[in-house]
């Protein structure tokens, strides 16, 4: 199977990515996009996460998407990122709008110059109620929609999607991982600040695996 | 109604821009891609288009999307853009992988932002056999995924899909569209070749409506 992977540099996309070509039987590409995220920094180690496994990797530049967006605090520098466990209400604002479409719609047209069988990403089950376009019904209509694109067919994959965050970080461990280069801070600083609802996800996942998490915290040594 | 309509700069969608805007009640804003197309120019006259009309008007630089594409004449400046009328097999060399999911995936999400009503672009009854995204069953597909992306719910609309090409110039001249700024050669010379698929396919409307096409060909006058 030729997957392009989805790969945005945080845990469970770099889980999908090493778990596929290890032990999945997976020939992989990855795929990121810098779409004017504030967490930016999350490229960079997608860039190392895929060199160190070896697979080839573009980063496309598609920052000129910020210009449609406004009112959402990953690529709006006036709204602030809200703090706390995820929650509808507050984490609205952290969503791109119709980030997931157009993020599928570059890695479709990537799977299909390179003739690969799916794109592949990591939603999981704990996704669906925040994102509206992480619900089923939003990938069965696309994926219908990827299937009819174009005369090569192009299937979408979500190997995660009956797994909780805490299950990928098992599944990570046992496939090694490299949880060090993984980034998932929305605030992008020099450390993760383990207060914005990814970070607050973060450490749960790992701390319910039973696992260390390896990335620098504020106010940790 | 509030459209965001997708703008190349070509006859079609300059119609159902001024169509909208001029006779049928719509808000509308234009938006342009630059996604790498050998026949930019085109972008030059949306320009013209939209400030000749007085609407808002993006044009998004999504070019680093060259870098996934291989194979088609539009993007890769190796492969010939092939002469003569469309027919399936020499035509399938001008299709960028994925091009409409990816524009109006771009466009729903500036729909999104600005709560518009729908993405509206101007496919017409003469697209379906070439190209298989322009087919009803994949707008479909992807409508129902548009209506599920956000809790905003965007449709996408098509007025012209019934329509031939020389239906929407005529259709063009009673709403006047300054049809002299308006680009379709897939060359993107200094004048129309007269001969690319989609040149073929102008003039015959323009004589099939009966009306004389403003644009320069090469050895015209």
């Amino acid at each position: 199977m030729r997957y392009i992977i989805i790969l945005s540099g945080g845990m469970d996309s770099a889980t999908l990515l090493y778990d596929s070509v290890r032990c999945r039987g997976v020939h992989a590409r990855a795929l990121s996009v810098n779409y004017g995220q504030r967490h930016v920094k999350e490229l960079v180690y997608a860039v190392a996460l895929t060199k160190r496994l070896g697979v080839e990797h573009r980063v496309v530049d598609l920052s000129a998407l910020r210009s449609l967006m406004g009112g959402s605090s990953q690529t709006d520098a006036a709204v602030e990122v809200p703090e706390g466990h995820y929650a509808e209400e507050s984490m609205k604002l952290t969503v791109v709008p119709n980030r997931n479409m157009i993020l599928l719609a570059v890695a479709g047209a990537w799977a299909i110059a390179t003739r690969s069988d799916a794109v592949a990403y990591a939603a999981h089950a704990g996704d669906h109620a925040i994102y509206p376009d992480c619900r089923e019904e939003f990938v069965e209509a696309l994926s219908r929609a990827f299937g009819l694109a174009d005369w090569h067919r192009v299937t979408i994959v979500r190997p995660y999607i009956t797994m909780m965050k805490a299950d990928i970080v098992r599944r990570g461990l046992e496939v090694g991982v490299p949880y060090e280069l993984t980034w998932s801070c929305y605030k992008g600083g020099a450390r993760h600040c383990g207060r914005c609802g990814t970070c607050v996800e973060r450490r749960e996942a790992f701390a319910l695996a039973g696992a260390v998490d390896p990335a620098p915290y504020e106010g940790e040594a």
